[in-house]
């Protein structure tokens, strides 16, 4: 694992997120990117080589939905940039970690991606993606 | 805000602990280091740029074991590398932010750090850190 990619964030309102995000970084958001398959709506902020998720459900029952009405607001995951992600999936099985996603799938921000199971990680949803290469 | 300095999750044992991050990160801690006035054990992880920092309560009182009686294990608090941390706490209360520490203190890892108030920040446990110059 090169770095953390990126720290997503649950919120309930991405707009007002944005506008409070703008003044603690003091800078504009890069990106805003609908991933419809997850049922959110994203903002990404830079922060040197990292970078902030905001992420807000487009539908009741998303992943985000669900996480905010369970503990609200808050740091959701974070998501570590990878070379190699099929060969990362392996060597993490190989330890014994559970996987959700064996097979990575199309992620925000020209990303594939795949989350380890929480349970498997000391209740910390890990993300590993790696970019997609033309 | 230059970079995300590290990411802290809260653990109930830290041996434990240890010893899934090294395999998830496929090498060990750098340090392991004891904040007696934040009544917490730590240990800490490089990922590149970035760092995890384990955190195991000593105290029952201590910040982390009132997360973990509250939320559960998992991530505490992102922090945030700035040059100047007197000036960024100024920015910051100008914007309109309510610091928890108005005045740094002594971190973990040479640092000094200073918390943002989470209900200012969607449920975001801010931590600013500077390095202590010699």
């Amino acid at each position: 694992m090169k770095k953390i990619e990126h720290i997503g964030i649950a919120v309930k309102d991405i707009e007002v997120s944005n506008a409070l995000f703008k003044l603690l970084f003091g800078k504009e958001h890069y990106k805003i990117e609908d991933v419809e398959s997850e049922g959110v709506k994203t903002s990404f902020f830079k922060c040197g080589p990292n970078k902030i998720e905001l992420l807000q459900a487009t539908k009741d029952d998303s992943p985000i939905a669900k996480f905010i009405e369970k503990k609200g607001e808050g740091i959701h995951h974070i998501a570590f940039a990878v070379d190699d992600i099929e060969s990362e999936i392996e060597r993490l099985k190989a330890e014994g970690f559970q996987m959700i996603n064996n097979i990575p799938k199309k992620g925000a921000d020209n990303k594939i991606i795949a989350f380890l199971h929480p349970k498997a990680t000391n209740g910390v949803l890990v993300e590993l993606c790696q970019d997609i290469r033309d």
